[in-house]
C-alpha cells in the first residue's frame, strides 16, 4: 500500500512548497511529515485518506499583495504553486495547462430563473477533462522524485489524462482496467502509447493489481484519492475562478459566487473545490466561501443518500461517524465518470462540503440529459453526462433550499461531450430533408 | 449571390479596422470599396474570390513600439484587432477565443529526424478545431452590423463552430447540409440550438441552396471562402506563433520555423496562414517569412498535382492563369475535412503560398494515419485525419526539398482527434487481460 516505498522510505524533499507541512488522517487526524512516503494512514487503513496540511501563516505571506496568487513567471495551473505541495522547476512548469475559460450564461441563466450562472469550462483541456490538473501534479512531483513510470488504475478521464500527459512529457505510463471496458477508450490510451493491462475482474480488482505493480516497479501512483497531492492539483480549478472574479470580470465590478455546483463521484473534485475556497478565504485574497454543493447521479449517490438522512448537524460529524454514515449503493447510470457506489474520499468530501455550508443532491440521468442540451444550446459548452451533473443538480439545490433564484451560481463542467456524445444527442430529432434549388 | 444585398447595399462601416482599406478580386486584381456588400468580383464571378486589403503604413504605427501586435485591452483572437477588418468592442470581445498552445514536440522530433518541431494546437478551442477563429469574426461582424442570424452550408467543423459560438452568442444559426451527412454530427448541431436544413443533394447543392436563403432572408454568411473577412479571422493563428516566438519562447532565445506545414482542403486556412506571416514580416514584427506548405489527402489533391505538374515559376502565374492550371480531381480520402475536389480558395492558396516559397505536397490517407499515432504518442495531442495531414506531409516535403532536417518545422493540428476517432483507432491492438490478484 506504500505510495513509493521502493523508491525511499521517505520522500525526498526537492520541490516542495516551504509552506506544505505535512498531511493528517481523514479519520483519526494523525499527522504525518511532509516526507511520509505511505499514502494512507497507518492506522485507520484504506479509508485513512490523508489531507494535505500548510502553514497559512506562511502561506498568507507570500500569496499577498503584488504578488497575490501569483507565483513568479508561472503560467496556468502553475501560477498557484504557493498554494500547492509541489513548485516545479522551469522544466515542469513548460508543461503548462490551465486557465480555462470562466463562462459568464446569461441566457441559460434566464431560462432558469437564476440571476447569475458562471460556467467553468475544464472541456477544454488537452485530454478535454479537469483530471488533467491532477496528472499535471503527478507528472511534476514524479519528476522531482526522478521516477519516470507513473500508473493509474481507471477506464476513463483519469485514465485518458495520464496518456496524453506522460505522452507530452516523455514519461512513461502504465494503466490498469476491467477487461470489459469499452475498446475504444483503451484503444484511445494505445495510441497516445499507454501500456493497457486489462484485468479480468472488476474496476477494484484493477485497483488493488494496481497498487501492488506500482509498489513492485517503484511507478509513481496517478489514484487521485490514494495519493493525496493529487487533489491539491484539481483545487486549482478552484484557484482560476478566484484568481478570476477578483481581477473585475468581465466589466463586473464585484461578482462573486454564492454557490458552486459540483458533480462527485469519487468525491476528490469536490474536496478540492471547497478546500481550494476555503483557503482563498482563509489567506484574504477572496471575500467569502460559496456554499459547495456535490451532485451525484441517483443510481450511484451514497453521498446524496447518506446527507439526505441526517436532519442537521453534518458538519459536526467526527472522520469515524461520517466513515459509518455513508453505506455503500449500487451504481446505475449513463453519467460514468460518477458511477461509483462507495467514493474512496467521501470523507474528506463530507467534511469540507459541510464546512462550506454546503450539501450533496441527487439528480436523475433524465435531468442530466437535459442539462447537456440546456449547457449545448443556451451557453455553446458540450458536456458529457458527468460534466452536465452539476448543472443538472441546480433545480435539486433550490428545492433543498441551498440555493436561492436571486444567488449567483457557478458550476464546474468536468469532461467534453465528445468524449461520450450518445447519451447527450439520445433527445435529439433529426428534420426531414428539403429538396435542393431547381437547376437553371 | 450578395453577402448581405437586403441589409444594405452598402455595408455599415462601423467597427472597422482604419487599416481595412477594401478588397481585390484574385483573378483580375479589380479593388472594391470596403463597405463594398457583395461577395465575389462582379467581373469574375464564384471564382472571383476577394482579399482583404489593408493600408500597412497606417497599420505599422499602430502594431509597432509597446504595443506591438497588442490591441489594448483584448486577449485571444482580438488581441490582434489592429491587424483585423473587425475591431469589436467590448461586448464582443467578451465572446473570447484562442492564445491555443504552442508545443514543443523534442520527442516528435527525434524520432522524425527534424532539428525541431513545434505544433500549434487549435484541438483546444470551443468547437474542436480552428474554425471558431473563422466564427468569432463573422459573430463579431454580424453584430456590428445588427443582424442576428448567421448561416452557412457545412457538415464538418464550420458547421459545428457556428453552432457552438452561436449558442455562446446568443444569435441563431442556420445550416445547410447534405441529405446523407452522419446523423451523429446533425444531431450535435442541432443539440447547440442550430436549424439544420437537410438537402435531397449534393454539398455543393447545399451551398447554393444557403447562398440563396442567406440573400431571401438577410443573414450573415459565414462561408468561409465566400465570405472574405473570415480568413482574416483564421489569420490568427498565424499571428499568435509570431506573438509567442518573438516573446522570447520557453527559454529558447530565438526560434524562428523555417517552413510551417498546413493542411488543405477549401485553402481558405493555408491562405490565412501565408498571408499573416506576410504581414507580420511586412510590419517589421518578425524575422522572417517562413515557407508555407500544404499538405493535401493524396485522394483529393488539385492543388498538390497542379503544383507538381510545373517545373518552375509558380510565383509568376496570374490570376487567371492559376484558375486554368488547377483541374478539379476525385476525393476520396479518410480526412474529411479536407476531402475538397475543387478548392474554392485555391487561387487565393496557390498565390500566398508561392510568394513565400512553399509548394503543396500529397500524402496518402496510410501516411495520415501513422502520423495520427506519431502526434499521439509522441507530442500527446490526439488529430482527426486532416489534423494530422501537416505533419504527415513532414516526409513528402523533405523528399520535395522544401525542407532540410537541420529546419526547425511547424505544423497546425487544425481538428480534435475526439471529432473522428475511427481512423486514428484502426490500427491499435489490444493487449489480452491478465487475471486479478489471487484473493487473501
Amino acid at each position: 500500500m506504500s505510495r513509493m516505498t521502493n523508491v525511499a522510505n521517505n520522500l525526498p524533499e526537492v520541490g516542495l512548497n516551504p509552506s506544505f507541512t505535512g498531511f493528517q488522517c481523514v479519520i483519526c487526524g494523525q499527522e504525518q511529515a511532509r516526507n511520509f512516503a505511505d499514502n494512507v494512514c497507518p492506522t485507520c487503513g484504506v479509508d485513512g485518506i490523508l489531507d494535505v496540511v500548510y502553514d497559512y501563516d506562511r502561506m498568507r505571506s507570500e500569496c499577498s499583495g503584488a504578488g497575490a496568487f501569483a507565483s513568479a513567471g508561472a503560467g496556468g495551473l502553475w501560477r498557484f504553486a504557493n498554494m500547492m505541495p509541489v513548485q516545479p522547476t522551469a522544466a515542469h512548469t513548460a508543461w503548462t495547462l490551465g486557465d480555462t475559460p470562466l463562462h459568464e450564461a446569461p441566457r441559460l441563466a434566464d431560462h432558469l430563473g437564476q440571476k447569475q450562472l458562471l460556467i467553468k469550462d475544464d472541456t477544454c483541456l488537452p485530454s478535454a477533462s479537469l483530471k488533467d490538473r491532477a496528472a499535471a501534479v503527478a507528472i511534476a512531483h514524479a519528476r522531482l522524485l526522478g521516477v519516470d513510470h507513473l500508473a493509474c488504475a481507471s477506464t476513463g478521464n483519469a485514465a485518458a489524462s495520464l496518456a496524453v500527459l506522460t505522452a507530452r512529457a516523455g514519461l512513461r505510463s502504465t494503466i490498469f482496467v476491467p477487461a470489459k471496458a469499452p475498446a475504444a477508450k483503451l484503444a484511445q490510451l494505445l495510441l497516445h502509447g499507454a501500456t493497457v493491462v486489462p484485468v479480468d475482474g472488476t474496476y477494484d480488482q484493477a485497483f488493488d493489481l494496481s497498487l501492488a505493480e506500482i509498489s513492485s516497479h517503484q511507478w509513481y501512483s496517478r489514484n487521485c484519492a490514494h495519493n493525496p497531492l493529487l487533489v491539491e492539483g484539481k483545487k486549482t480549478v478552484a484557484l482560476e475562478m478566484g484568481f478570476a472574479l477578483t481581477r473585475g470580470f468581465r466589466g463586473h465590478a464585484s461578482i462573486w459566487p454564492d454557490v458552486v455546483l459540483v458533480p462527485v463521484g469519487d468525491g476528490c473534485i469536490i474536496s478540492a473545490v471547497a478546500k481550494g475556497f476555503a483557503e482563498m478565504h482563509q489567506l484574504g485574497l477572496t471575500p467569502a466561501v460559496p456554499r459547495v454543493v456535490g451532485v451525484q447521479a441517483a443510481g450511484a449517490s451514497p453521498l446524496a443518500q447518506a446527507w439526505a438522512g441526517l436532519d442537521a448537524g453534518h458538519e459536526k460529524l467526527s472522520g469515524k461517524e461520517i466513515q459509518a454514515t455513508i453505506a455503500p449503493t449500487a451504481c446505475q447510470t449513463i453519467a460514468d465518470s460518477i458511477s461509483v457506489g462507495i467514493p474512496r474520499n467521501r470523507i474528506k468530501a463530507w467534511r469540507r462540503v459541510a464546512a462550506t455550508g454546503g450539501g450533496f443532491v441527487a439528480v436523475s440521468d433524465e435531468t442530466i440529459i437535459e442539462a447537456i442540451g440546456l449547457l449545448a444550446a443556451r451557453s455553446g459548452v458540450f458536456a458529457e453526462p458527468s460534466g452536465a451533473a452539476g448543472l443538472a443538480g441546480l433545480l435539486a439545490a433550490r428545492d433543498a433550499g441551498w440555493v436561492r433564484a436571486g444567488d449567483t451560481v457557478a458550476t464546474l463542467v468536468t469532461g467534453h461531450g465528445l468524449k461520450d456524445p450518445s447519451a447527450g444527442l439520445s433527445g435529439v430529432d433529426l428534420p426531414t430533408a428539403v429538396p435542393p434549388l431547381p437547376t437553371s
